[in-house]
């Protein structure tokens, strides 16, 4: 059972791995709202998960310590349940998808836990992991749907209220929801007026289903660039707890996601996953009523695939236009590439590559296609360079 | 003069509008060392700059307030003189050569400065804001050579002995040593026996120069990704202080800047800009004996434009084998492109752009060439696609 004494214990318990970690002010992401962040993302292992499954594993008997501990994680909780079990001095296996990325194997491995790659997707590594978990007594640690795991994640809740004493409104991500379910219990314990805001990614909002139709609801698929809360189905006691102590859920797109990872990185130089940055996206769209509010926006992790990172902030530029992409139909005779190269240089404009292909069947015979990426100032800047290339008798496409 | 006296008081002084940033253990970033990052990219305004201009500021006298000040920038110390001026209710000028990024004339606007954007280079700005600040008697504020904007920067002296109380030795970026020369006073005089240590960009060692021929050197050009210690010559005050309190200074390449910004990203969640980054590449790369110590790196800031960024992180995927460009010399008849793209899709490379073009001179009249960008996990996987696509009897290039 979860009790504000149990989170009290995991709090007193955890400052032997984990970090109580900063709270920064961020006024600027949002006008009219007092914003801070929690920053969970600069967390031992680059997550929150690792509170609760340090917690679970230190709840365990002496018989269940000796003969270890499994999970099933391509993600954070591989590594906090890594981390927290080699601490502890006992085994830990963690079975993973084996088309898991190798950066989020590698980074498993090197926090002391066996690997068992398994053929398959997710499931099929979950199945596994009960297999092996019944064959050899290992402790199975559930990613979410644990009392000891959901009070770890609670004093996150604690380190909030003490850090802001006076905080209006927390908003939290949803996943399977063990996160919200403790920082929501803690909260309402101690200080029942502040509210606790839900957020999820509109591609995986299994917990928004559930609670608003009062039953647990199982998705067919999930789809988002969050992959660290896409989860079908909510847990029987996380359900329970979000119905009871959380005020209300909402849901964001990869595009607004996509907006606040960038913010965060050019506003406050931290790196969110997309998991992670949900609940600063749902503040900074209008989501939630906390306008003229002292709010705490939880930045859950900070793992995000740089391959993604990448693509995000790529994104990110077009849609601030500074980068522009330009595409100029030319009369196939010498010197075009030179009077339009040497128009955009005019302008300021910064030529990163250039794609030069003939004609399509809706062109002039002798056309051809010139595709350019420039780097610009702004939307202002691009449209002075689309101008002047215009003013020099081009067509634009 | 410098003394312990007034870096404390500046640290008094501070408190009403700066914080007290976070140290952060980075164990991973090099085996061996014990390593931990004093996190100014995470200050107000994003760099440690705001400390000594608002100490600077603080102290004038009412008849220089009610003037007000003018400083020469575009970039961190900018913006530290504007919040701190405005904090202080009094007018901030800011003088900034008409090619900085919009996004710098943006940000310090935001923080309550008026902008004068000068023809030119940072000289013209320099000279414009020298003849302003004759003509209307406002107070010049000096980047990095001033006794005041110096004990600003000491009071990070402060707080690391404070939350480190053991560290062997800290690792200070310089460029023109005002960030240095405070960290340094105040830590030979509170903690003799700890190293202080100095890191500037290969491309503009100005402070390297001068310390080593004992006396001021001017460099004619300097070339660096780290834009913010691109600094010719250093100051009066701050070569004197160099000389005198620290104890080796070295220098670090592009690339090595680059692989250190990389790193803080994936391993830390943290947006170092290259001046912030060159710390954490010292110690990367061997420039310093701290081999078995217990080390501070000084993240100074994170405020790194987004473009450059996105290519610093590119690079990075090249470089790590997650992203790979590969060129395949086709006979140009049917069918090719296909084969190509399902013999990556067989060994799970994912085709991110594809570049097709005619055969050039050295080739057959029938041939044209595929360059192909890939996102990889890692080298291996790279080599076992350039394998399979040899293996299918694709000429590589």
């Amino acid at each position: 059972m979860l009790t504000l004494d149990k989170v009290y214990h995991a709090a007193f318990v955890l400052k032997e791995a984990i970090r109580a970690t900063d709270m920064i002010p961020a006024r600027n992401l949002k006008s009219g709202v007092d914003l801070f962040l929690k920053t969970e993302n600069l967390q031992v292992t680059g997550s929150f998960k690792v509170r609760g499954a340090y917690y679970k594993i230190s709840q365990l008997s002496d018989e269940e310590k000796k003969r270890g501990v499994i999970a099933c994680s391509a993600g954070n909780h591989a590594q906090g349940v890594a981390l927290a079990a080699t601490h502890n001095g006992i085994k830990s296996l963690i079975c993973l998808p084996d088309v898991a990325p190798i950066s989020k194997v590698e980074a498993t491995k090197r926090l002391g836990a066996e690997i068992c790659l398994v053929k398959g997707v997710y499931d099929d590594a979950y199945n596994r992991a009960l297999e092996l978990k019944d064959k050899y007594g290992y402790t199975f640690i559930h990613p979410f749907d644990d009392d000891d795991a959901i009070a770890g994640q609670g004093t996150i809740g604690l380190e909030i209220l003490d850090q802001l004493p006076d905080v209006d409104a927390v908003v939290v991500p949803i996943g399977g929801g063990g996160l919200i379910s403790g920082v929501a219990f803690a909260i309402k314990q101690l200080r029942p007026k502040c509210k606790v805001y839900g957020v999820q990614a509109c591609g995986a909002p299994s917990m928004l289903k559930s609670v608003r139709d009062r039953k647990i609801e199982c998705l067919d698929s999930v789809s988002t660039i969050a992959d660290g809360i896409a989860v079908k189905e909510p847990g029987v006691h996380t359900f329970d707890y979000c119905s009871k102590y959380v005020d209300e859920i909402v849901s964001v797109t990869d595009d607004e996601i996509s907006a606040a990872i960038l913010a965060l990185i050019e506003q406050h130089k931290l790196v969110a996953e997309g998991a992670g940055a949900v609940s600063v996206a749902a503040v900074m769209f209008d989501k939630l009523p906390v306008n003229g509010k002292k709010v705490c926006c939880l930045l859950s992790g900070g793992n995000i695939d740089v391959n993604i990172l990448s693509r995000v902030i790529e994104r990110g530029l077009l849609m601030s236009g500074r980068s522009a992409l330009i595409t100029v139909e030319l009369l196939d005779k010498p010197g075009q590439l030179r009077d339009v190269s040497s128009t955009i240089a005019k302008q300021g404009g910064n030529v990163v590559s250039v794609h030069y292909e003939r004609a399509n069947e809706g062109s002039d015979i002798n056309g051809c296609f010139l595709r350019i990426q420039i780097e610009t100032r702004n939307h202002e800047h691009i449209a002075k360079i689309r101008k002047a290339l215009a003013d020099e008798g081009f067509k634009l496409v």
